[in-house]
This record gives C-alpha cells, structure tokens and sequence, in this order.
C-alpha cells in the first residue's frame, strides 16, 4: 500500500493564484509532446491485450487540479479510440469503454478538479479520483492499460536528510533549492531522487498490465549543464535572495531560512536515463529530450512570478506562515523588473519525454 | 454515460453542524443490519467468478463523505477476506487485492471523504472517489463484484414535475416534502421515485460482474402507513412549518415556500419490492424490513435538529439564501421544545435491507 510522503500540493481552487490559472507553461510542454503521444500510442499499444477487453483504463499520476490532465488523457482516448476502430470495428460486440484514474495526493484539491470537468455527459470516459502519493502502490495490480505523468517527478516524496541540518556536510546554508553549487547537498539530492523515482517505477510496473505503457514527461538539466547556470535556476536563487530581503526586514528570520529547502529536484538527464534502465521490467520505446516550447519566446515577468508562485505557495505558506506568501512573491516581481532576466545569457532546462512497455 | 441530475449534498467539512458529525442515526441502520450483511455475503458471493481474480472491487453508491461508508465498506472487506481464506487458501499465489469506489455528485466533499480517511499505511484497499449521479453510469460494465448503498435512494434525481406548480393539480401548496396528504402529489412523487429506482438497478446492473451482489439499505414506510402520521413526516411538517413562520416575520415569503418541494421520497414497502421485481435482472437473496435500531430510545430535539440540518442545509441555503438555515433550525428547536414529540402516539418508517445477486 502506499508509502507516506510530505506533500505539497498546487494551489487549490480556480482564483487568479491557483495552478488551473497558472499552469500553462507546463501546458505548452505537453502540447509539444502530444504529436511524440499520439505516434507512440499508434505504434505500440497493443489492444489484444485481452480478447475479453472492454473497459480500457488510464492513469494520470499527479494530476493536479486541471486542466493540463484533461488534455493529455483526451489526446491518450483519442488515439486509442483511432487504433481500436482500425483493429476491432469487426469484431467487437461492445464499444470499448474507458475509465481514467486521477491520481494526486489526499490533499489535492480533488473537489475542484471533479467540478471543472467536462460534464459525464460530454465526456467519453469514466473519472475516478485516487489519492495517494504516486511514489507508492495507488492502484491495483495489473490494472491500467496506459499511465501518464507530466510534470510531476521533480517533486521528492521529501527533504534530502540533512539538508536542513546546520551541522552536517549536506546542509544547504541559505539557499532554497539544490542549484548545484554544494556538492554534498548536490549528493543528498540526487541519493533521494534516484531513491523516489526508483519506487516510483517499481509502483507502476506493479499496477500497468503486461504490454501497458508508461509515459513520463518532465523537465530535466542537459547533462553537464548545472542547475544555478539555467534561467530557472536564477529564479529560485532569485525567490532565495527575497526572503533574505524580509529576514533583514523582519518578516521572518535567518533560521527559518536556513532550515527550508525545497522537495524538488532537477535531475540531469542521463540521472533519469539511469533509474529507468536499473528498472528491468520495462522495455523502453522512447527517450529523448525536446526543448521546451517556450523557450524561444521571452517570458515576462509577471507570468513568471505566477507560474512560480502557484506551485510554491502552499509550501511557502507552510514554513514561512500565510503573511509571507503575498510578500515573498510582490518582492520577487520588484527584483525581476529591477535585473529582467536575459534569456539569452542563461542556459536552459529541457524537456525530457519517455515511452516504456511493460514487459 | 451518467445523466445529470439535481444535487444537493450532505454538509461538507466536518465542524458541528456537518454530516460526518450528524449521521449517527443512519449508522445505527447499518450496524443494524451488519450481521445480515456479513451472512449474506458468507453465503453469496462465489469468489470462483474469474479464476484470475486478482482484485476485488467494491463500489459505495452516495458515499457522502464518512465516516459511515468506511464502516460498511469495511465490513464487507472483512467477510470477503474471511471467504477467501476459507475457499483460496491453497491456491492463491498472489493475495487478493481491493479497490473501493467511494461514489457521490461531483459536488460531494470528497476532499473532506480523502483526508478523513484511514492512511493508506492502515488501509487494506485501493482508495478512489467517483463524483457522479448514481442514477446513472458511473463505472464501466462488468466492473464490481459488490456494491453497496445504504440511505441515498429517498434523495430524488429530481423535484418531481408540476409540484412546484401552482396551477397544477399536483401543486404540493405550502408543503414541503411528500406528506401524502395531497393524493396528486403522492402520484407525481411516486411516478419519480419509480423512475429514479428503476434507473439506479439498470445502471448497477450493467455495472456489476455476473455473480456480484447488490446490497440496499434504506429506509421506507410499512405498507399503508402515510407519512403524515409517521414522527418523521411530522418533523418534516413542522420545518415547513418553521418557513411559514419565517415568512410571516418576513425573512422569506410565503411565494418561496410554495415555490419549494424536497426532492426526496420514501416510499411504502412494497413500491420498493415492485421496482426491483420489474428489473429482471438480479435475483432477490433478501428483501426485509426492519425496525431502526433508535426506535425504543426516545430521540433528544437536538439528534433530531442536527440529523435534520445535516441533510438540508445545502438545498435549504440554495432556495432561501445563507441566512435561512441557522434561523429556521432554531425555530425547529424551539418548536419541538415546546412541542415535544410523543414518540409513542406516532407510527415509524422502517428500515429496508435487499440483497440481489445479478444474474
């Protein structure tokens, strides 16, 4: 059954903070894969699966609030529905249904999620919402035909040991993230994300049938490429240096911040190439890395400190109290006019898209 | 796929006033008749249905949001366990897993049902939430190998037509819910109740695997007994009464309450047996009335207010505004402290249980 784990989840409901609304540049990364989505799911999904089969199902691991979920599963029905009429049109008796799990943490907004839905009767699937944390087992063996996560890995199931800790090698002083400048935190980083996205694998070979696939979707550092030398990197440095700002002013304090860091990790690729090929049971279809769409658009700032603060807000607000959230994120989009970031100096994170089959 | 349907849920989140804290008088039903579950069950249900069963699944139809659907669901977990051990034990490579399917409108509180639930670490089945109207599909065909409802089928899909109507015959005047004083009303009302019942058992038919059993928990009059003579009804009546009041001091009008009728029924006994009869296609293990468990302990005017409140606050708070309901719930108080109810001059509604196995 499934592992606990903190959990942090986007922020709830549909207001103009909430991640439904500010959600879009992990959107455009999705819509850039959906053509790789639609290829791959034609190519190898194999509807013999099961001579009996009639109900086809599909996860979405931390799926969030929406919308971004409800268009990778429709692009996922929408192929296989394409596939199924080409093999079976003779031979099926039924039509096939489709049933889509949801899968978030228990404290995901599940509420907003089933409410800003298409209506059932405009949908062609059946929704189900699963709470638990995707870094155990969630759903039953042997149970799902296809599995999708976007966006959703970088997030640790916790702080690395010690990194928090003033007196280990591994503490992370006053920044907030692993920007790669303290080789010991770099390690504990690393040493809990190969840990996380190993039992993340281990869980879904267990759940997807024989023959089911898996598509993973995240953002990722080129190999060799250090986290504080890409955009994104500057930026948490950046939301790092603005809370320094309130301690001076006394909003909060030095100690407060040198005991947070971030759950989250940005692994080099080859980081993720190595955890899927350790895992024997999936034969890998597909794995490469796309620039992110956006990346040749420069972003603004105000979409930047939204995009930020809307998958920030409900850890921020938890360490630092409900006051900081407001303060911490106008500070951030004063410093971001002050020194706009050039994206042309910076170097930048990618995308990185597999396709495995469960053996 | 689900029809949509009018929905107003039990109270959300779990302060005072919400159902999680107000449904002890529908629990004291199911622990009633949790004994004839378990025999049922024992009994029932053939877990040879697939030589490959490797996941058992049970479906909560109107789980609301606890705790009571935990206990039944629990309940039926514990004695299918029990039959595996007896019947599987040599056999069995791999243990049986579950996975419960918590259904309610996609307006239920289900962030409240996850996070009140029992962690998934102390939890011996796949959790999941189904937002969706009962009184139609919600889950794909040959699914569920037992499902369950316990008090959901009295909520109609619908205010039945016309009695809300003042020109119509079937106008239900100033009455608020179905007291069967107005024989026009009783037959709208019926003729919807006819309707919906029909709808619930096709829906669970198709939904559930052939051998799965179907068990419904409700709560009925006896044959030839009107609500109005029912303490029930009388409570009913005399919230209609509270409005009446309200009116006459002007926080609502007497247009609004003419205007107002409880989508909600319960039928006599045998109109309950006449629906599942027409439906072919289950075979009836049990159908019983039974006392409630609370019958011979006078109920205090606060259970009685709470219980009440618990249940209609939402479609109170959507017809007469958010100021109504904690005004007209102090009235009811005050009027059955003054009017105290004398248990012994009223008749009761009964408990219905009926077990069907599809065929």
């Amino acid at each position: 059954m499934p592992v606990s784990s903190q959990s942090y989840p986007m922020s709830s409901g549909d207001d103009q903070h909430s991640y439904i609304r500010n959600s879009s540049y992990q959107k455009a990364a999705i819509d850039g894969a959906e053509k790789k989505t639609r290829a791959c799911i034609l190519e190898n999904i194999d509807l013999q699966l099961n001579s009996n089969l009639s109900t086809f199902r599909i996860a979405d691991f931390g799926c969030s609030t929406g919308p971004n979920t409800f268009q990778a599963v429709q692009n996922i029905i929408d192929m296989v529905k394409l596939k199924h009429l080409k093999e079976n049109n003779e031979n099926s008796l039924l039509p096939l249904e489709f049933q889509v799990f949801f899968n978030d943490q228990p404290n995901n907004d599940f509420n907003t999620l089933f409410r800003t839905q298409s209506p059932s009767s405009e949908r062609e699937y059946f929704s189900v919402g699963v709470p638990g944390s995707f870094y155990g087992r969630v759903l039953p063996r042997n149970s799902i035909h296809i599995g999708n996560t976007s966006y959703t890995t970088h997030w640790l199931s916790k702080v690395p040991k010690h990194v928090c800790d003033k007196k280990s090698p591994a503490w992370n002083k006053n920044y907030i993230h692993c920007n790669n400048l303290l080789e010991d935190v770099t390690k504990a980083y690393k040493v809990q994300f190969i840990e996380d996205m190993g039992a993340f694998i281990d869980a879904r070979a267990e759940e997807l049938v024989p023959g089911g696939l898996m598509i993973i979707l995240g953002q990722c550092l080129p190999d060799g490429v250090p986290m504080y030398e890409t955009w994104q990197g500057n930026v948490f440095d950046t939301v790092g240096d603005c809370l320094m700002d309130m301690a001076k002013l006394g909003v909060t304090s030095e100690e407060k911040i040198e005991s947070f860091s971030l759950p989250m990790y940005f692994p080099q690729f080859s980081e993720v190439r190595g955890v899927i090929e350790h895992n024997g049971s999936f034969t890998i279809e597909l794995m490469e890395t796309i620039s992110h769409p956006l990346d040749d658009t420069p972003l603004t700032n105000d979409f930047i400190t939204s995009t930020f603060r809307a998958f920030l807000t409900t850890i921020v607000e938890k360490h630092f109290g409900d006051g900081a959230v407001n303060e911490l994120f106008n500070q951030l989009a004063k410093k971001l006019t002050m020194h706009p970031i050039d994206f042309k100096m910076w170097k930048k994170q990618v995308v990185y898209y597999i396709v495995l089959k469960r053996k």
